[in-house]
């Protein structure tokens, strides 16, 4: 272990810490007036709506550092946060980033965490406006809050939806979650046998899906140059039955899809297969996909449908009529909220 | 133990406790457009600018729930967030709450904290506007982001003292650290002796002063009323003496300033003197005052010294003359950054 590699926050103390990890930010948007150095942010964002939205990720319940390179985590975070930025159809603009650390914690693991934070921001154009550092006395625990803008005009809430609205998602679904079956199998494995070599050959696509997930961030112009603008939008975190749920009881609608019409990716359907289940159950309840789920009139699906990447799935339904799944044989089935209770189901812990 | 206080989140579910916490929320900002509900929240702030501060609170580093009720950790958990505000000159709009819970924490003890959240949001006036709920495997997290507006010329930052300024503080320096020196005090006596009565007799404003810590809102306005626009302000949370070297560091300043016009309370100087220590330990080192320390430029310090609840205690000077304290006997010591060190002090876990 080198010198570097010994070195602990507690060498360095806070003030250094923060030094160290902020020292080479430089600020991309005109907006952040003032960043990180001052008791708070400073933003000017002339006019136009602020956007908030905040995630709280904590050690064994959103992340198992055993197969979750840091420097992915910390990309990961900062994606996860800006989707619900997108999902408001407004830019994200600034990220006020917290950490809670170990004092047992590398300064090199903090470094790694802090570089894929660092180049999520860069490759999204969002400053690192600010943030608090502290010490945990257990595990690592990061809060991230995003500010986005948009105008009142553009802005697009879950609950605008109407019945006779299409839906629409962009993308494919399920694979995020294929990529954490996958990889619990391999860790699996791996704990039982510490000469096994985990293979994610064939599935390379299904575990960047998983550790380095991308938010959605072309979908805004792609509306706007259509000249759709959409009736609702959800980002899908915690899988499309519990999303597709949230958006229909905001817009107080019901919903029907149909599953011929889900995109799924190959590595999905291939994986799906080969552990013997449907590839439904990771496209409606697997989350983490961080694509956009969204609604628009009825009479601009045409216009829609031309765009590539995009899916018409279905239609919003007057609220009686329930959440409905049709599937291939023609018979139909009822949506349910599938996804993740991080309080009810305590052993089944995975990353969002 | 009632059926209520066996409840804990695992019979209701993340959603559930969200609504259980915040459907009686109703909103006090005409600019916060849409709060808790949907990906994220929307606030208007009319060409002002936003201004933006986070905070992370960590069970066993930041609080002690052996001592801390928790309606009262909640309150302060905002009042520290909203300081940060108060110390940009700017006015606190939205907190964005978000929170790791144990899942074995009672639904009550849940309900204690948020209501400490609610209430003192609703003492400052300013709305909860989203925020992220989720399972903590450990204990309780807490993390609050507070926004608020100013326009440019309003706004202060630390960085705008030069030598000749006036070095003013609001209200009194030292309560809460003697404050929590006196829960401390007893709580160790309860830990020898289980059958000892801890006593807060006599020094209520002190226990007061760390439990339920006010922070400064009503500077603004005076400073607006007598015409004074300070030239540099942080708030007091590490103490005195770190934060004046903040200041300093970041006008690129020395400070001169005099013992004896430091104010202290008569309670704090009691209990100073009961425990045999000087008052001057607790006034520049003890922190979560939440003070306002600021400066002022040379020729307004006659119209401010008429202002009850601010004391003058020091010129700013050139960095070369360096933090200097002048004592009662007429000798000067430097002033070193005493303040909490949470990463290199990891048995001094304070409250902030």
């Amino acid at each position: 272990m080198s010198e570097e590699e010994k070195n602990t926050i507690e060498t360095i103390g806070e003030f250094g810490l923060i030094e160290r990890l902020t020292s080479d930010i430089t600020l991309l948007q005109p907006g952040t007036v003032k960043g990180i150095g001052d008791d708070a942010a400073i933003l000017n964002h002339e006019g136009e709506m602020t956007v908030v939205t905040s995630d709280l990720l904590l050690e064994g319940i959103h992340f198992d550092l055993t197969y979750t390179p840091l420097k992915h985590l910390g990309y990961k975070s900062v994606v996860v946060n800006l989707s619900d930025i997108f999902a408001m159809n407004a830019q994200p603009r600034q990220e006020i980033v917290s950490f809670g650390i170990s004092s047992k914690m590398s300064l090199k693991a903090i470094d790694e965490l802090y570089a894929g934070i660092k180049l999520a921001c860069r490759e999204y154009g969002v400053d690192i406006a600010g943030g608090d550092t502290c010490a945990s006395l257990t595990g690592l625990t990061i809060s991230i809050t995003a500010l986005g803008t948009g105008s009142s005009k553009d802005i697009v809430y879950r609950s605008g939806a109407r019945p006779g609205d299409w839906i629409a998602v962009t993308g494919n679904l399920g694979a995020a979650y294929m990529g954490l079956m996958l990889l619990l199998r391999e860790n699996r494995l791996f704990q039982q046998d510490q000469g096994y070599q985990p293979s994610l050959d064939g599935y390379g696509y299904l575990v960047g899906r998983q550790l380095k997930p991308e938010a959605c961030r072309q979908l805004r112009q792609v509306l706007t140059e259509g000249g759709i603008h959409p009736t609702s939008m959800i980002d899908l975190s915690d899988g499309l039955s519990s999303d597709l749920i949230h958006l229909c009881e905001a817009s107080g609608t019901g919903c029907l899809i149909e599953a011929d019409k889900l995109p799924i990716h190959e590595e999905t359907a291939r994986l799906s297969e080969e552990m013997y289940m449907s590839p439904l159950v990771a496209v409606l309840n697997g989350g983490e996909d961080y694509e956009l789920l969204f609604t628009i009139g009825d009479g601009q699906q045409e216009t829609l449908s031309r765009v590539p990447g995009i899916s018409l799935i279905g239609r919003m339904v007057p609220a009686e009529e329930g959440y409905e799944l049709l599937l291939s044989d023609g018979s139909t089935t009822s949506l349910e909220a599938g996804g993740w209770n991080a309080f009810t189901k305590p052993d089944q812990h995975r990353d969002r």
